[in-house]
């Protein structure tokens, strides 16, 4: 509704906001009928929850899953789907890449393909990650540039890899150089629209290149291109909403994500203390904070409800290391569900609670799905929760008079 | 979502709605963890509540705190944002001015400027009302016309005024002709579109005037023009709801933002009770009756919360005059919060009761904040509240088939 215009009525002040991201917290009740926030045992989560704002978010829309990339967009309070973060970019960022303007990035598969072009395995036998490796050391010394754009090659995990075109106009509004299955031609990039055709032209080239380098190496002797995009054109955080901002997370992807916003990112971090403590350090030098709690995710989709409880857990138990450095905001909630019943991201809303001194709290019990439902919030969209934060925090000026 | 088809899907009968707006009435739980409705003793809303319908209202969008001019805007079913009411039309509203479409109003103060042009005080040293009152009867004895165009002054408090120009083609797309801050130069009104190129014209004619005819009432021997604009263009009630309605409001705010939407209002009442027996007086000239109850709001902005939960006790007192007519809808609500502990309006969704024989009603034991957030309702945009009066009201036939 507001959009845009919510850059009219920002105001300065000193006030903190910390938003603390447990990725895929959100579950569903199971087999057993019960939520991991639910059963988790969580004293100073419910203690907060008592004399907090509840409500539910919706990540992107009723019933759509989100991955990482559009969960996170929308709880920094982009549209998801205007801003859509394509999978080449996630990829590279997931792997600890910066990426600027008009970088192209595409994930890549090794893959297998006879002498006339058939595309025989698309993943060439799950090569193992080695050998990946060094193939994509060979892919790097023998190819550079192509025309004068920069070509960048990183392995990933068993078949997978990661393409990082570096120049200018290249547009990646480009179909994957895929075929899908095994046994059919393999396909060429192509432009969805004109000014892509240079991209096209480039990703072409270096698959010819790859065709070439690798054409011994069977079975990996050719590559795919897919879900190739340029980083997307997004407003940055200091600018639109004028906070000083700064991720504290464990995993490259959401550092990844924080800078595309434009957050400082805080390296050589591992478990949650680790955070917590980054947090303290960094207290005074900012005015929002992202922290992202990694593992109630991980454990979601592996399917292991103890250990995400777990996790859960864990978090209460640095939690009033938080409170106690008294941030005028303190924001939790989930990017999205991971209900380890169903070992994947889901649709479900997400918890999310909000504190802060002008707080109007229902006296809910606890911090869960439940308590979360009957909340004062209601249920809403995670893209405006960032205007909430704003609002609590004192840096909204009043709309009209 | 259903938007102008509104209008198509009006039918017409003999309902009455009313709709009672008790300004500012949502709160925050602030230090004794309670609000204002939670606080006052309310027998007979207490018994309304549990045959309602209750939810919470958005007034703007979340996170925005809106001033009462969008806030009633939005109740009176139109968007908010999309049909801003400028701040120079609400500061005429304000005192009783009627504004046509074309006239353009500015909000004013008396400055002082040096001989070159420098404005050294944006306030005049906030000159008494008194003097504010002569100086403009000598404005308004010297400057009648500019060009073809007739000017208007009004005097309001200390060093504010109200302009209005009233001509053909006056378009208020302008800049505020005001340095923001002392010891800058005077700034002329810009237009900030073409076709406001005549209006911004005619406001610096009027500005060079005000320095010719005060030139030796230093201090205030100029002015500054704010927020001028033209009244919105909003489609009439009656021609988009086919609702004859009237406004019974004491103050003349509300009273001019009613007739920016074609209500008839009604004059000469100070107090609740006097609301009411209007009510009951014009019963049965109108189909719908928009009711102000304004002190809630006065004293949530003072910070006087014994005082807010008194006139919230007052109204409680009046409802059962109002019950006894039996509406066909009856709708309690706020235009927006004003929580005694932050002395301002917020941005938390207001409190709303809508009671009709069509109620799905799931027994809430009172009316306040935390029952209407776990009401049948959930929390949705105030602008979408006149679809659910007219809906309650039999007024809208089906869409489709």
């Amino acid at each position: 509704m507001i959009g845009e215009k919510i850059k009219n009525l920002i105001q300065q002040n000193e006030s903190k906001i910390v938003l603390v991201v447990m990725d895929g917290v959100g579950d569903i009740s199971g087999n057993d009928g019960k939520t991991a926030l639910e059963q988790a045992r969580t004293p100073a989560l419910d203690r907060l929850a008592a004399v907090s704002e509840l409500g539910l978010t919706i990540p992107v829309d009723i019933g759509i899953t989100p991955g990482s990339g559009p969960a996170h967009i929308s709880l920094f309070g982009y549209d998801p789907v205007q801003h859509e973060v394509g999978r080449g970019v996630l990829e590279a960022l997931g792997i600890g890449l910066t990426l600027e303007k008009e970088n192209l990035a595409a994930r890549a598969n090794f893959a297998t393909r006879t002498p006339d072009g058939i595309i025989t395995d698309r993943r060439a036998g799950r090569i193992p990650t080695e050998e990946n490796e060094r193939l994509c050391a060979i892919l790097g010394k023998n190819i550079k540039k192509i025309k004068d754009v920069e070509v960048n090659v990183y392995p990933g995990k068993e078949h997978r890899f990661v393409v990082v075109f570096k120049g200018k106009e290249l547009f990646g509004n480009l179909y994957d150089a895929d075929p899908q299955e095994a046994g059919k031609k393999e396909k060429l990039v192509q432009a969805a629209d004109k000014k892509s055709e240079r991209a096209a032209a480039v990703a072409n080239e270096f698959i010819k290149e790859v065709n070439r380098v690798i054409a011994d190496e069977y079975p990996a002797n050719t590559c795919l291109l897919r879900g190739m995009a340029n980083p997307p054109e997004i407003e940055k955080f200091g600018d639109l909403y004028g906070l000083k901002s700064c991720a504290i997370a464990t995993y490259p992807m959401y550092k990844g994500l924080s800078r595309l916003v434009g957050m400082d990112i805080k390296e050589g971090l591992v478990s949650i203390e680790d955070e917590v403590k980054e947090l303290e350090k960094s207290y005074k030098e900012y005015d929002f904070f992202y922290i992202h709690v990694k593992k109630t995710d991980s454990y979601g989709e592996d399917g292991k409800l103890e250990e995400k409880i777990a996790v859960i857990e864990e978090f209460d138990s640095c939690l009033e290391k938080i409170t106690e450095l008294n941030p005028e905001v303190l924001c939790i909630t989930a990017d999205h569900s991971t209900p380890a019943a169903m070992k994947s991201h889901s649709w479900h809303p997400c918890p999310f609670l909000i504190k802060s001194r002008f707080c109007r709290f229902t006296g809910e019990e606890g911090f869960s799905e439940k308590e979360c439902a009957s909340g004062s919030l209601g249920t809403f969209m995670a893209k405006d929760a960032m205007q909430l934060m704003l609002a609590h925090a004192g840096r909204l000026k009043k709309f009209g008079a």
